[in-house]
């Protein structure tokens, strides 16, 4: 039996369309409804039929749900939450995908009071955005860590696991402010990460930014593919997630201190003994099947 | 006509060895000899054929080459130079492809005084080592910078330019401390980078290394290719490249020092104006060919 009959998804970029998609493949006889805020976003999902209805407003979206599916920015949570609040059904479970689930949980518990909200986060995506990005196995052998609030009906928490399973995903559960720790770590710092030295490498003058471009497959190229993520998704991430990423930023920094200094000092033993140790690492995810196992990322070079 | 007829390799892993099979493909008549310090990669080239003749000494493997390339780690060619160096025919060319440039010209001028020293980069690899990682498209595409000494014979450069460009590489020119300070900002800091998140990340207490490992999907992962890369070769790299790493170093620690700042006073503002410009980064890199235009650098996703 399906774990929900009539699902609405609220945002269509690419985890909303992804999950619609993979909705559409994965459980047929479920009722389908979308809505964006953006009418672009919602032509668009209506011209790919991503769903049977495209709403509207977030609260004709909502109205006969037994599942609502928030994938707006962490930021746009709140706001979208009061839209509908007073359409969402009684028996309806709500969720979502957000990156940072303590700030998600705390937000949506005030916007609907009394609700039954089972926050989630689908570790999976790209550096594309918006409804066309989308594709039905983005959550193919990815976690989806789902963040329960306390005393949470165990049957609701279930049937929210059962969903992200027929995706494709596989569950971890965690209290929220664990999550944001770990994925401070996996996802978010990575990403503050690339995006600075990004932008530090067109920041400069007497290397041009034609030398960055032509000459990136030295390794800066990796860095500008999740320099290309949603900016609107990763502002509210970095914001809602604050503590928890500034004390991570705060390790980086001491070991990339800790190895500046090895380089000023020509300390080569330091370097080979860390540059040995991470290796490993690779070798790890690569055999846990949470990367493939291609050379280069098995990027094409004829 | 082919610009070198007797051409030598002396290091057999991933440059040396895709080199040897590109010379096989595209310059078949090309007498071709190779060198490795360890008796186990000399065997395993011997196995897959990788060149004409593996010789057992430098010395005996340039004895009657046009063309010597080192493809050894940056703080090997000294030591490599001096085995050779009373065995190199007088009209020899003598190549690399080192990392660093400055320091590899030097001692390259000092081990071989009088010989005719070309030196060159290909930028291009990928985080596998050895003689069985190489192959012979790894240059197609790909930028081969060419560091010719004030005064350089212009015959001579551009014998080194044609090889290469059979070798399916564009040719450019600089001043060895450009090509470094280049390098520095394309290269050496992306991985310096990657390295130290990946330590960071095996470091923490509260974090398991198994849930690094679980959720490395959300970004993480992507640092842990290149932080697989050869450690001899980074580290000598970075011992090499010191001046114009620890240079871009500190501008990137500043860089992050005031998003640091941000997100600490929610300046969501300064977030996302980067967030935005960094976008378009990605996008010159895709346009120019640099990398693949598939989204998720094309990852298989059932």
């Amino acid at each position: 039996m399906l774990p929900f009959a009539r699902v609405t998804i609220l945002g269509l970029g690419l985890i909303g369309s992804s999950i619609a998609r993979g909705v559409l493949q994965a459980m047929p006889t479920v009722r389908l409804t979308g809505y964006d805020a953006d009418p672009a976003v919602r032509a668009t999902a209506d011209r790919l039929e991503l769903c049977h209805d495209i709403a509207d407003t977030a609260g004709s979206a909502v109205i006969d749900a037994d599942l609502v599916i928030l994938c707006v920015p962490v930021g746009a949570m709140a706001a979208v939450a009061a839209e509908f609040a007073a359409d969402l059904p009684a028996e309806a479970i709500v969720s979502d995908v957000g990156s940072s689930k303590t700030e998600v949980a705390r937000v949506l518990a005030e916007a609907l009071p009394g609700a039954t909200v089972i926050p989630a986060h689908p570790v999976a995506g790209t550096e594309r955005s918006g409804p066309e990005a989308g594709f039905a196995t983005l959550f193919n052998h990815r976690w989806c860590i789902v963040t329960p609030p306390e005393g949470a009906d165990p049957a609701a928490v279930e049937r929210i696991a059962d969903f992200w399973r027929r995706l494709g995903a596989q569950i971890e559960f965690m209290a929220p402010d664990h999550h944001d720790r770990v994925l401070a770590i996996t996802s978010h710092l990575p990403h503050l990460i690339a995006y600075t030295i990004v932008g530090t490498a067109s920041d400069l003058e007497e290397v041009t930014q034609s030398e960055v471009i032509k000459y990136s497959a030295g390794g800066f190229r990796d860095f500008t593919r999740i320099a290309a993520s949603d900016p609107t998704m990763w502002r509210d991430v970095f914001l809602t997630n604050r503590e928890a990423v500034l004390d991570m930023l705060q390790r980086f920094s001491e070991d990339l201190s800790a190895l500046q200094r090895a380089i000023r000092w020509g300390k080569g033993d330091e370097l080979f003994d860390l540059f040995t140790r991470t290796r490993a690492v690779r070798r790890s995810i690569v055999e846990q099947g949470q990367d493939d196992d291609a050379a280069d990322f098995g990027r094409a070079h004829d």
